[in-house]
């Protein structure tokens, strides 16, 4: 606990803190908390004004975003969130209202997810607004890993893609349901949440597993009703923007060659359809539906408004 | 992740990701580690610059301030620290070199204490340095609390206070094994670590234990060699600054009343001297060894340089 006392001292009240699994919430020098399982799932991330978000963006919803961005990690990784921690930096001259809807953001947003908020610490900085959060949950059947994709595997995406800076980043909803689904289906090889852009993101996993490229169908891809929009407004194309946009928290998940997910379950109908597959020539490629494959360039969105 | 994408993948070699009880180390969406035994002990706090520390300190004793102040609220709980994430915003135009010696500085301070470096986030700020860790630990045996103190219980310090601006805040050694240690004696009711004064960690503590008040001892509370030397450039006595300074990262522990410690055990021997007691009597007061005693006013360093 720092300075601001008063007000760390009535976290406690604001987020309920101990009870149930909750031995020591919020108001010591640590929270003591059960783990359901042998193993502990860990992620922490920052929200950072100018950075994540604008500077007149509703407090609400940027908290919001502060604890979704990590329970969208925990969702890449098949596992169910149970506590989070949140260290917030207050620029100097915040309103009590102000600060009041960041902290509601954050409670409705973790009391969504079955997410309990059981520690942090509120300081005042010289710099823009920070909040920081670690989200520990833990496995039920099964893990996702982004390292474990093959070449023949096909890749699917849990939604669509593009413009989530007209308000998706902001609003999106951690696929933890779709996560804990897909962890307990064995042909699901990898996963990983798109944060930086699929390019990007899809990079990023075929680097970890060893693989030296990946075909998308172009047709296949799903984009978003946001990536049209941005599309009317840009010089860049709404398959351009689902490509490279980020900030969409979907899952991108590559299932096994041949193999096909069991009916029922959370995944929407367009999860069902493979946007590519991972394949052994080095790069990223789109095929156009005409015959035409080109390769991309893999850039992403870099986390600057 | 976020940007700084080639800096946060090297984070995984840097600090020696996967193995042993971790399963998934950096690298991936979240990490999955072991938790030993069935209790996990967390907390989370930010050292900022221009607050924690000052823009010209030497960046390793920054990385080892984040670290250690965490370490310390593990200590005060009684907790084995296990598991750290990092969570870095780096003002534009820092060198390579300076953020080299920051990591370096988190790194032995988690390697010193037995603490693995699990996961974390390297990003870009438009403000000041931001380094906010997340320790999870788990207990052995017992547990300390801030909320159990009870009036005639006698208060000890597990080493001296005051001064702590002169250096002490950057390179003091976080209490673990004395916490451990004092977590198993059935005598010792509550305890909590130095970090915004004695004065107002007391404070913190009576009230959190529903405590009235307490007497200090002012011949008897132990003063650091930096406490004179700061009372000697400032009109504060040593007495004073060591009441106030904060930043000591010593344990404040209460004893049941009438109860003595068993020998042996890693505390230093001033740590068998009693600095006063808890009161039923509202308030802090301080005896002067002259038969007189006053009411203190409870204030402390607001962590702002």
């Amino acid at each position: 606990m720092g300075a601001e006392r008063s007000f760390t001292r009535g976290l406690g009240k604001f987020f309920a803190a101990s009870g149930g699994r909750v031995l020591v919430g919020i108001g010591d020098d640590a929270a003591v908390v059960e783990i359901p399982g042998k193993h502990a799932v860990c992620t922490c991330d920052p929200t950072v004004e100018g950075i994540h978000f604008e500077a007149d963006t509703p407090l609400a919803r940027v908290g919001r975003k502060a604890i979704n961005r990590n329970l969208s990690d925990l969702a890449a990784m098949g596992a169910r969130p149970d506590y989070a921690l949140v260290s917030v930096l207050l620029p100097d001259g915040m309103t009590a209202r102000r600060r009041h809807s960041l902290f509601q953001g954050m409670r409705r947003a973790a009391a969504e997810a079955h997410c309990r908020v059981i520690g942090g610490d509120v300081g005042r900085s010289p710099g823009p607004l920070v909040v920081t959060v670690t989200v520990i949950g833990h496995l039920e059947q099964g893990l996702l890993r982004r390292d474990r994709a093959k070449v023949g595997a096909s890749l699917y995406l849990t939604g669509p893609l593009g413009g989530s800076r007209r308000g998706h980043h902001l609003r999106f909803v951690p696929r933890i349901r779709e996560g804990l689904w897909l962890a307990r289906q064995p042909a699901v090889l990898a996963a990983i949440d798109i944060s930086d852009g699929l390019l990007l993101d899809l990079q990023t996993m075929l680097e970890a597993s060893g693989c030296a490229g990946a075909s998308l169908d172009g047709k296949a891809l799903p984009l978003t009703r946001a990536a049209h929009q941005a599309a009317a407004e840009s010089s860049a194309t709404a398959l351009e923007h689902g490509l490279h946009d980020g900030e969409d928290y979907e899952l991108l998940f590559v299932l096994a060659e041949g193999a096909v997910l069991p009916r029922g379950g959370p995944l929407p109908g367009l999860a069902r359809r493979p946007i590519g597959r991972i394949c052994a020539e080095p790069g990223i490629f789109l095929e156009q539906g005409d015959g035409r494959r080109r390769r991309l360039k893999v850039v992403g969105y870099e986390h600057r408004l």
